[in-house]
This record gives structure tokens, C-alpha cells and sequence, in this order.
């Protein structure tokens, strides 16, 4: 693919991009959830540019919108492109769709040639990544590999309405979800494309990273509880401030994880001090912690070290400290073949390739307990997203789509699919 | 006055205490604020208190409950003994009531031994200090000093009646307010017993202190402006984390205001992590500062110090910091003739003496602008006050009573009255 034919094709990307997000449920901001009309809307408009790009298209029967572009033998094992199609609350119009829409440029590209791979070429769209309607998040890409819960039939949305039900409101039964289930051996890998939503491209100056692992990450609610008290009538030696010592945690959770290394973070994302008032002496705080890092083990010690500090905090001020961790997903490595044919393919687009480990989860975390993973990284202005401010700029994206075009006909030159009885369109 | 009469006293003003506990709008805590129903109540039953003991009683033009007990001479200068009979919601018995309660015994002691000192003892319940219904303070001894501003007529409560609706609601008239301020030289000086709604008593062990000051006051309003991001994505060194700027600034108020000495307090009471959640990095957050001490200039070198070091913090970082101060109080100093007088008399009946200032304002800011003040403190359980856990004892107040009799003896002793025309009972 020459400059202008990738130009060309980010073109077309970034004008999908923007007629995928007027496919809203409110006029004045972007957002899109799983099995809604605007979903149906979506799927079926994107299966139309799949139909194009010369796939063969179905949507399967957890919702998610399918395209199939043959291999040289027909029924190959397929390579796995794509991302997801949902999106968060008043959204950015790139978090998903770009990594879609850019893999059907690849197979656009490839039809045009007239070219076909040892391996089949496939492009999903996700059905649900973000978890905005249900709290379940990765319901596209587990449905995918095939492990729905059988809890989430029954998980409510904010109106009430379950999983099932608004399956069968569009069409769709819970019964048949196992339907959605590909085979191990249907599938070689799977490549996804997605923005950065950190600063990191930005700063370095480069268009394009290559992702090392998704971070693995663990959230607790912790909360001080001190004594409350006149801000006035105690006098600061005397005081068991719940706030005050919640500070100090605070400070030593940003030293602590700082020496830790780079690629760990930690936050204090929310702090409410309970019955709090101007003039009283916080006597409760709760707080929020998330941490995350590339790395199982040192992120369990760093959250030992920072939990003890605040034990260590709560009884030097006469405080009880107390945390209990509600969420905890281990980190996902990508593959180091696909990032080594990534990291090739990046260098030779933009002169030097960068590997960072992603901060935020993707549908590749659930395709990565079946198959191997990789994962392109694009620079979003300011590091952006899940807002309306959310940018890529077209250059960006020709270097991107160029990148994973030489990435899937390296990775498709050195692989022998085995042979695979084809797949029924839907 | 000799121990056993000082119990009987103090038997009647706990009995007295919880007898008025029950003059409340809810029928399960205490709560009882200006011109409501239950202030006619409370006014009507402290004013029966007041006749038994020997009183000429009126209710004053801002709803003042006063009783006067002859000096020696007709129409003699008075000193006036007294506090508060507002609560704040779901208050304790004790604050402001005790003072008005023991002020009676001490009258009525007078009384029963037909003693006549050589100036008049006046005891009032003021009808507002805590503020609760209007938001504004002082109210009683503000009518008292003949100070209230204009303005305050129309400010209105929670239910959108005014103040000069709700007096009328009670038979007062908001013109004629100013015929409750007292001349000059009707009073010679004013003596409050209160409990310290702190711990320094308690922990001194001892039941009775004298009050030095009345703590000055500043409140201010703080924000730490930031950059929200991606809990996941932006590395630390990237951040521009508000909360952790608020956080360093907090554990640096503490330790700043310890270094100006035992007096001085600083309280962070509330703080808002604005639109926080867990995996979001805090772009904002607003947070109050309340600072207090005895000395208005060393009270103004420390908000400047803080202030200044919330301004480095914020540079350091790359974030902004504001603050605006929407509240601020002299410190109120207490009579140093007064002050040797109840340092005598609490020496008498406990031992020894303890001096401490006041964190928490008083009617004496009001009636200080007018005549000479003095406090007496009285050590309640734990320092709670402004919940129904307050608690002091029955054998604290007889000694408070003890004290309070000897100033007032030994302050008439040592003055000689001008002569004034009486009053007329209202």
C-alpha cells in the first residue's frame, strides 16, 4: 500500500468515523450501547462497508457484526481483525470504531489487489466492550470465545430491562449465545488497532506504539475512621482526622508507586467525607484506589506496600484504616511474535517503533484467553478519550492502517493455516 | 454559697436542663431554634425559673427571655449573667442552656439569703446564637447591643419566611427591634458560663477553666484545578492530579499550623472530588479551610503561610490553586479584670486554675463590642458538643455554680454602680 493509497484509505476512515457517530441516542453527543436500535444501526451500516471491502457478512448471535474475506484455500483459518463498536457515555468517535473501520481498509486493500492470503481474513465489530448499558463489560468478545456467565441473562440495565430481554427486543436469544462461540482452530490470532487514551505517543512524537500487555488492575474502597470533632475546641495534637490522615496517605501512594517504576500507576479517583462540614473535624473518609501495571506480581507487592502504609498511617494518628478490593483482572501479555511482527512493521512506517504497556482494557483481554493477541497503539491529541475532545488526525491513521497491512501479510507470509471447513454466512 | 447548697442548685439545673430538652419540633432529638413555637415555649418556662428566683421578667423585642434582680439601690447598674436557648438540629442539652440555667441558681441563692449586692443582677436566654434557622448568628445579643443590620429582615429560612415574617408570626414587630438594645450604661459587664465543647478540660482533669479569648476565624473556600485523565493510561510523572495536590497541601496545613503553637487549629472539613470516580484522575477539586486562634495577627501570618504554600504546590505540579475567604472574625478578647476574677474564684473551689481560649464563638463576641466580658468554661464529656451525646456532670456544675457566685460576689464587692433609672418590666 503507497502513501496515497493509505492516504486515501484514512480518508475514508476518518469520514466512517464520523458517520458512525451520528448514530447516537441523543443528538447532542455520541453515545451508543450494546443491543440498542442505534447498535442494529451501526451493525448493519458497517456490514454494508464490510460487503464492499468483499466480505461475506453476518451479525452472530450475541450481536456482533461479522465479515469474512477468504483465503487462498477457501475455509482457512482465519486472522482475526477488529475492535468494538460501542461506545461510553457522550463519547469520543474513535475509542473502537477506528480499529474496525481501519481493518476493513486492509481487507478493501487486499480485494482491490485481487490478492489472497494463506489465511482467511476477519473483521468484527464488537457488540459491547465499554459495559455502558449492563456494568458487564467484554460482552462482544466473550461471547466470541464462548464465556458468557450464565449470570448475565438476568443483569439488569437502569431501566430494568435484562440482558436477555433486550436480546430478544432486537431479535437476538439468550439461548443461542454458545452459537457466537468460534472453535479454537477457526482462528490464528487476533490483531486490534485502538487509541492510545494516554499521552504517551504524543510525547514521544510518533504516530504509532506497539502494545506489550494490557495492565492488569485491582480497585478497593478504602475508608479512615477517625473521630469527629469541634474544627474549632480540639486542638491539633488532640485530633483523630480522618481526612488528615487520608492526605497523608495519599502523598505516599503517589511517592510509593513512583518508585515502582514507570509503568505503574495508582490512583485516588474519589474521596467523600462523610457528614463533612466546614467546621467539624472529618471523623470518616472514603476513598477509591485503582492500581494497574504490566506486571501480576509486582503489582500484588506494590499494593501490599501501599496498603500497610496506610495500617502504618492509621495507627501512628489513632485512626483504623480499612480496604476491601471489589474488582481485580490480571494483566493480559500480547503475543511476542505478533509484537515483534508489529514492532518491524511500525519501524519501517515511522522510522522507530516504541512498546507500551495499554492502561485501559480492551475486547483483547477476553480474545486473549483463546488465541494470541497484538495490539496496535495510534496517538489520540492529548491522550483523550471517552469524550467529545477524543482526536486522531488522518496522517496518523494512513501510518496506522499502513502498519497493519505490513503486519497481517508478514504474519499470513510465515504461517501454514490448516485447512478448515468454511463458516455459513447468517 | 456552701456545698451541699451548690449541689441542691446544680441537682436543679440538670433537672432544669432536661426538663427543656423536651421543648423541641422533633419528638426524638433536640432541636429548637428562633422564634418558633418552641422558643415562646422554652422563654415562658425559663421566665417562670426567673420569677421563682426572685426576677422581674419581660421578653425583649427580638424574643430575649431577661430577668432582673435589684441591686441594692433601685434602677442600679447591671451585670448580666446569661447565654443561649437555641440549639442547633439534633442538639445537646447543655450548650447555651447551662449558662442561663446557673445564672438563675446564683439568683436565686441572692434571694433565699435576701442578700442585695450594689449593682442588679440581670440574667437573659438569648433567643439566637447558633444560627440554625437563618443561617445568621448572634441574633439575641446582636438585639442586645442594638447591632442588627437592616439587611436582616429579610433574610429568609428554609421555608422562605423572613425574619421579620417570623417575628411577627410571634407578636414581635421588626420595627421596634431596637428598643431591646440597652444603653451603655445600664450594664456594667457581662459573665457567661458555657460548656468548652472541647477536650482541654477533661484532659487537664479539672471541671472548670477561664477563657482568655474567643478564637478569631477565618473560612475559605479553596479549589485545585488539574487535568482529569485516564486512571490507566497517563503515568504518574504526567499527572495533574487535583486531589494530590489537595492531599500534600492538607498534610502541610496540619504541620504548619502545629508550628505556630498549641493554640492555633486548622481544619479541612469538607472536600469534593468534582465529577471523581474510581478510574479517573481528579481534574478538580474544592475543599475548605478553617482556621483558628486567639491572636487576629498571628491568625493572619498563618493563612498566609498556608495560602502560600497551597500556591507552591500547585506551581510545583502544574496545577492552579484558588481560594476565597467568604468569612472572617476578630478574635474577641476577655476582660483581663474578669478574667483575674474567675481565675480566683476557680481557684478557690478546684485548686487551681486553667486559662484556654475559646475555639468556638459565643454571645460574648456580641455583647464585647458593648461592656467588659468574662467566660467561665465548663469541661463537657469527650469535648462533644452539637449532638446528644454532650454530657457534663452533676458535681462540675456545682462547683461551676460556686465559681460563677464568687465572681459575681467579689465583682460587686469591688464596684461601685452608678445610679440608674430602672426598667420597666415588658
Amino acid at each position: 500500500m503507497n502513501l496515497s493509497e493509505a492516504e486515501r484509505a484514512a480518508a475514508r476512515v476518518m469520514a466512517r468515523c464520523d458517520a458512525l457517530a451520528q448514530i447516537s441516542e441523543s443528538p447532542d453527543g455520541l453515545t451508543r450501547v450494546y443491543l440498542s436500535p442505534e447498535h442494529l444501526q451501526a451493525n448493519a451500516l458497517v456490514g454494508e462497508w464490510m460487503r464492499a471491502a468483499g466480505m461475506r457478512v453476518w451479525q452472530d448471535a450475541v450481536g456482533n457484526i461479522c465479515g469474512r474475506y477468504e483465503g487462498a484455500e477457501p475455509g482457512a483459518q482465519a486472522l482475526l481483525l477488529g475492535s468494538h463498536l460501542d461506545t461510553v457515555r457522550n463519547a469520543g468517535r474513535y475509542d473502537g470504531m477506528l480499529g474496525v473501520l481501519s481493518a476493513i481498509e486492509i481487507v478493501s486493500w487486499l480485494h482491490q489487489q485481487q490478492r489472497r492470503l494463506p489465511l482467511a481474513i476477519e473483521v468484527v465489530g464488537f457488540g459491547d466492550e465499554e459495559g455502558t448499558r449492563f456494568g458487564i463489560t467484554l460482552l462482544g468478545s466473550r461471547g466470541l470465545t464462548g464465556s458468557w456467565p450464565e449470570s448475565w441473562s438476568a443483569v439488569a440495565d437502569g431501566n430494568s430491562i435484562t440482558v436477555a430481554q433486550a436480546m430478544k427486543d432486537v431479535g437476538l436469544d439468550i439461548a443461542n449465545t454458545g452459537k457466537a462461540a468460534r472453535a479454537p482452530e477457526e482462528i490464528a490470532a487476533y490483531l486490534e488497532l485502538h487509541i492510545e487514551q494516554g499521552p504517551c505517543l504524543e510525547q514521544a512524537d510518533l504516530a504509532l506504539g506497539v502494545v506489550t500487555a494490557i495492565n492488569g488492575a485491582r480497585r478497593l474502597s478504602c475508608r479512615f475512621q477517625g473521630e469527629a470533632g469541634h474544627a474549632g475546641t480540639v486542638p491539633m495534637a488532640q485530633r483523630k482526622d480522618a481526612l488528615a490522615a487520608a492526605a497523608e496517605w495519599i502523598v505516599d501512594i503517589e511517592q510509593m508507586t513512583r518508585r515502582y517504576g514507570q509503568q505503574r500507576v495508582a490512583t485516588v479517583g474519589t474521596l467523600q467525607c462523610t457528614s463533612g462540614a466546614v467546621n467539624v473535624i472529618p471523623g470518616e473518609v472514603e476513598l477509591s484506589l485503582d492500581i494497574r501495571g504490566p506486571d501480576d506480581a509486582q503489582l500484588t507487592a506494590l499494593l501490599a506496600d501501599l496498603l500497610a502504609q496506610g495500617e502504618a498511617i492509621a495507627r501512628r494518628r489513632g485512626v483504623t484504616f480499612h480496604s476491601t478490593e471489589y474488582y481485580a483482572i490480571n494483566a493480559t501479555r500480547c503475543d511476542p511474535e505478533l509484537q515483534r511482527a508489529l514492532s518491524d512493521a511500525v519501524a519501517q512506517v515511522q522510522g522507530r517503533s516504541l512498546s507500551l504497556p495499554s492502561g485501559a482494557g480492551h475486547d483483547a483481554i477476553a480474545i486473549a484467553e483463546r488465541w494470541p493477541v497484538g495490539m496496535l497503539f495510534i496517538r489520540c491529541a492529548g491522550g483523550i478519550s471517552h469524550h467529545p475532545a477524543e482526536a486522531v488526525t488522518q496522517p496518523d491513521v494512513a501510518q496506522a492502517v499502513q502498519a497493519a497491512l505490513l503486519t497481517v501479510e508478514r504474519f499470513a507470509a510465515s504461517f501454514t493455516p490448516l485447512a478448515m471447513p468454511g463458516r455459513e454466512v447468517v
